[in-house]
């Protein structure tokens, strides 16, 4: 069964340093918009999922022979009132600017990505609802 | 309802950025362990509960005016043998160094944290599970 291991250490009151066996390191800080300098972890959250189904995305689109332009994702959550404020749903716009690809075989590729494929997405209980849009570059 | 977002873009194949809307950047790469940078998307979602937790347990313990000396995660996912490669379970271990503080106290902040405060594990669908020590510095 394959593993993931993150130590996550305080560097002050509301700071955290996470980082991987490679070494790779992501601050997360816990304040508010004024004095933020880091992703919170629910924010972090969000980084995971849109990430995640991106890099399959991006590989399928590549494998049909379509041109990758750009690439982005608009990602947004909705958190629960009360305590604990988990996500009780996110919406992710998946945005390909390419000169020959279509809207339908993006949007059968997203579709693949985010159910089929994407890891982060699956292990996650919020509902997942997503859209996908083609620009002309 | 609060709301979070996040827009991801892609820089290179293997390679997105992540950015809230404070600006605050997280880098992100699928690469293998040889070639890694940045952590992934599933290593992100370590970093995100590890530290969610953490920062309650941290300003719990400081109001029952105990010294946080240091505070630690080890953080640990196993991921599902298939696609997709979900955490079928999580397990966190957390450790406080303090002159101050016992055991059984932190073991109930921890208890908490985790399962009352944290917002992200009651994002996740994996079983979480958790162990704490207290080291004297």
């Amino acid at each position: 069964m394959a593993k993931r291991n993150v130590t996550v250490t305080m560097k002050a009151d509301y700071e955290y340093e996470a980082v991987n066996p490679q070494g790779n390191k992501v601050m997360i800080d816990m304040y508010d918009a004024d004095k933020k300098q880091a992703q919170s972890p629910m924010d972090l959250v969000l980084s995971a999922v849109a990430s995640c189904a991106s890099v399959d995305a991006v590989q399928m689109m590549k494998k049909k022979r379509k041109t990758v332009e750009a690439f982005q994702v608009e990602t947004e959550g909705d958190r629960n009132d009360g305590v604990p404020a988990f996500y009780t749903s996110i919406h992710m716009k998946f945005i390909l600017t390419s000169p020959d690809a279509t809207e339908e075989e993006f949007a059968k590729v997203i579709k693949l990505s985010v159910d089929k494929y994407c890891s982060v997405s699956a292990s996650l209980s919020a509902e997942i609802s997503y859209s996908s849009e083609v620009k002309r570059p």
